[in-house]
């Protein structure tokens, strides 16, 4: 199967801290690399990382609190330093288009490349970035300042042709894709082969939801059911039941009990308060509602 | 003495590398913490150098690229969900008094202190900054935009009383400032002890200047006469004296060269470029023009 996985770069919360980055993390889809949020320093965790500054093309902002978008300025004058000359295309709430704009003109004079900004309405849940395989959708979002998750579903895929079968039938190539398609195929005496006996069925599609940062959502599962990975936040263990509430955060058993109602397959939880130096009470906590739970860490890469 | 030290917390240059930060740096005199530059992941190096966040009270900006200042906006916020009171004062070229308006707008709602803006002339060099102790004088420089450095001076301080006189003469208390100040003491029987006797000499004041970046300007030793502890940017070697100069930048014999004829007492070189994985050859160059030379590296303190 194509990668599909999840780097993450960052998953601390606001208050600096040496354990953890901002918010930031890289979606890794059949070759293309696609920032959701960009806290300060994602471009040294870029390079941390190894993974390829010209593969971004998107960069998806989940709201405009600075630990999720102070770092995307730093990226956009590197990737001109860097001779960048594809269009870079920037998902997120309405008001960072013309902040950008300013910062742009201060910061970044004679760009190379085009900056495409792509306001994202985060009340609703709809398509927000389509190609050939993949859909992005918005997930509105429960915080203090419009916020929206993001979920990234691929396409349904064709079945896999049996390369056995292309031989016991003498099957040409050229009839490969009408197979995979669907149709049946008919051999030079006439005998028809059912499309069915010479494929293995498609891949199921995958697909990843990022939910950071929201008050608890039960009615989040609704829109993430069968999810294969979630990551969703957890700043706060539920000693600090009030505070998650107060400040519009949720507690690990809270990001735990989404997965849990979605049926998701994975659930990693993140953005964790810098109160915590030990992270385990969050994954001990969320591992008696969710079995499947691994807590988020700066250069983790997680299968979809 | 009074602590007067310089805290390294970047002296990379504009492009990515996992062995710097970009420019900022921490001037530390007599209690007070100044900010020089701030580059992005100010506020973690600021976390990782122990230094006090509340301490900071002025941040001087040297000229509006990324890599000197996009840290700001964080550190602003950061200030802001700590609880500072007390007001900042940021000196820099007057174009980001505007944009970090907008930015704290945007990213510091409620913020609970007050941001003062000081806009620098970079054209001229003058006291922008002054205290009972000290003096910050900006230091204009050759840059592809408008750029100050700044010169940190202390004030001359009175000499040192000396403790077995005041026993010896049976001294008061209360007439220990007159002769700092320079008055004779006169002993009740009319004789007069000259004050010079009473007394040791002041420490000479100490200055700091940081320049970063520039071009190599032969006229700033000028104006860094005597200077103890000069940090010069040194971004390339001499097999790119023509880039050096194209991009206005600086060599490491040219920092030298400043150092030496400005007959500073020690020189810190930095602003390195990220083409140079061995810092060594900057350092090795430099030290044939100016022997007292060392290579910045973040978390290294220098005492001025």
């Amino acid at each position: 199967m194509e990668p599909f996985r999840v780097h993450i770069l960052g998953c601390g919360s606001a208050l600096p801290t040496l354990r953890h980055f901002p918010s930031m993390q890289v979606v890794e889809c059949r070759g293309k690399l696609f920032m959701v949020d960009c806290g300060e320093g994602a471009q040294l965790q870029m390079r941390r990382s190894g993974l390829s500054f010209t593969r971004v093309g998107h960069i998806f902002i989940s709201h405009l609190h600075g630990d999720h978008c102070l770092g995307l300025i730093g990226m956009i004058s590197t990737f001109g330093l860097l001779g960048r000359t594809a269009p870079l295309h920037i998902y997120a709430p309405a008001p960072l288009g013309p902040m950008l704009e300013s910062q742009m003109q201060l910061f970044c004079a004679d760009l190379s490349y085009e900056v495409a900004f792509h306001p994202v309405d985060t009340t609703v849940h709809q398509v927000v970035y389509e190609d050939r395989s993949l859909t992005v959708w918005s997930l509105p979002l429960d915080h203090r300042v419009p916020c929206s998750g993001y979920l990234f579903r691929e396409k349904p895929t064709c079945p896999h042709i049996r390369p056995d079968m292309l031989e016991a039938y003498h099957i040409p190539v050229s009839q490969i894709n009408n197979i995979k398609a669907g149709l049946d195929y008919v051999m030079p005496d006439g005998t028809v082969i059912p499309h069915q006996h010479l494929t293995t069925p498609a891949d199921p599609p995958r697909s990843y939801a990022y939910c950071s940062d929201t008050r608890y959502m039960p009615s989040l599962a609704g829109l993430l059911q069968g999810v294969d990975l979630l990551y969703h936040e957890a700043t706060y263990a539920s000693d600090r039941l009030e505070m998650a509430a107060n400040y519009y955060h949720s507690t690990a058993s809270q990001a735990a009990a989404v997965a849990r109602d979605a049926g998701v397959r994975q659930l990693v939880i993140g953005h964790f308060s810098s109160r915590y130096n030990q992270e385990e009470v969050l994954l001990n906590e969320a591992l008696t509602v969710f079995p499947n739970t691994s807590l988020a860490r700066e250069m983790a890469v997680f299968d979809v």
